[in-house]
């Protein structure tokens, strides 16, 4: 399982007020947290607290300055974006794209440039589809797109748009199936991706929600997932669900080994 | 979901005793237990402690004492079958059947008889399957059964054989990929169910590894697990995969609702 840290975001309070301070101790708090609980990219969203790209840049450095990881550049601004990737140490993920074309052909050789990866949010003009068909549709036409700029479907982590369970029941089954259907879109697969913590919005049971669903993702062929890397028991499950789909071998202390 | 206590059984010490001394009280408080869990069938298993169909009877009839649950017997020899199905006041299930031909033929008049239900797992007289398809295949031959003795589908709980995950991680998948199957096998489905303890023998966190496989397998259509009840987190889990199955309908207080 690929874990993209989410904690490094302008939505929190802490990282909002370092952006508008500059103060760096908050970022690197939150960068050596996920870092610890075992993340393998930290994602940097600078929300609504600025539009500069010397902000994301100071951010990516501030990360940069005590943690290895490579960085996960949340942001969908093509501006800002190509003035993350020069700066960022380790071939970034970009986070994120959509089926729309023309910013895929704006997009794609920047990142090819930077043998960075990028998460497609299978998405289109028309907004959020409403059914697997459709999430299939936007994912093939992304697919087609990184064969025309020869990039390697390890670079593109389908995103199937995970929807809140409370306001949206009937998607859930739209998600997993389109899911299970990314896997065969190239050889080797793509990576299939999603943003956990959408799917239990305003519900009471957060983390058992979460979880769950990720459980069931990952028997859809989920293999990455952006959330709070120090949420134990979502990473346990996710461990687990990795040994029922054979991805890891199997040992007693499969969780122990992990936490070191 | 369809739960199916499974804490009645001669494995446990208590249960055994009570058996070979004919001391009702353990067998009453542990039926009373599932029962004030939630569970909808409550499962009766004598194990080596017996093989009277006297004593499987009167287990049957202690527990009737108490709760007003369905039971499910747990017992895979004909005489001791036929000798509990009168003494059940609902129409019970019986755990199990194999892809044994002239075993079914036997049995399932006296279970369309009753109006029972049963558990077939797919297994055959060579054994317990390796892969998917093996399960599939034999899975079609139990179906192919219930059609020639006019058994509906919804009587029949097909079971994939679920195998402890330390010993034979590779078969998860199989297990997995045959649930999905059965599925498309009759119309409407039959119910998909597994014994899902098997798969966390001999490891460390059994709790953990018994709730993940079973969000995975709800993910591809089980609907009744035999279990004990009382694991909160695995019926949370189990309550949780099913509204993304769409199963049930969302609301707050789902796990509070259930508990009462």
């Amino acid at each position: 399982m690929i874990f993209i840290g989410e904690r490094i975001n302008a939505g929190f309070k802490d990282i909002k007020r370092a952006i508008q301070e500059k103060d760096p101790e908050p970022i690197r708090k939150r960068a050596r947290e996920q870092t610890e609980a075992g993340a393998d990219y930290l994602d940097v969203n600078m929300g609504t607290a600025s539009n500069k790209p010397e902000d994301l840049c100071w951010m990516i450095e501030t990360v940069q300055e005590v943690s290895d990881l490579p960085i996960s550049i949340d942001n969908n601004k093509p501006t800002l974006i190509k003035a993350a990737l020069p700066i960022c140490r380790k071939p970034p993920l970009i986070n994120s794209l959509t089926a729309d074309e023309a910013k895929l052909d704006e997009m794609l050789p920047v990142i090819k440039e930077y043998d960075a990866s990028f998460i497609g949010l299978v998405m289109d003009e028309a907004g959020s589809p409403k059914d697997a068909n459709k999430r299939g549709e936007n994912a093939g036409r992304i697919v087609a797109k990184i064969m025309e700029y020869d990039i390697e479907p390890d670079h593109l982590f389908l995103d199937p748009i995970v929807m809140p369970l409370k306001f949206m029941q009937e998607q859930a089954v739209e998600i997993m199936s389109a899911a299970s259907q990314f896997r065969l879109f190239t050889d080797p697969p793509c990576h299939i991706v999603c943003g956990l913590s959408n799917v239990s919005n305003g519900t009471k049971h957060k983390g058992l929600i979460n979880r769950t669903f990720a459980a069931m993702l990952v028997a859809n062929g989920l293999d990455a997932v952006i959330c709070d890397v120090r949420d134990e028991e979502l990473v346990d499950t996710v461990l687990t669900a990795e040994l029922f789909m054979n991805k890891q071998i199997y040992a007693d202390s499969y969780i122990e080994a992990f936490r070191k």
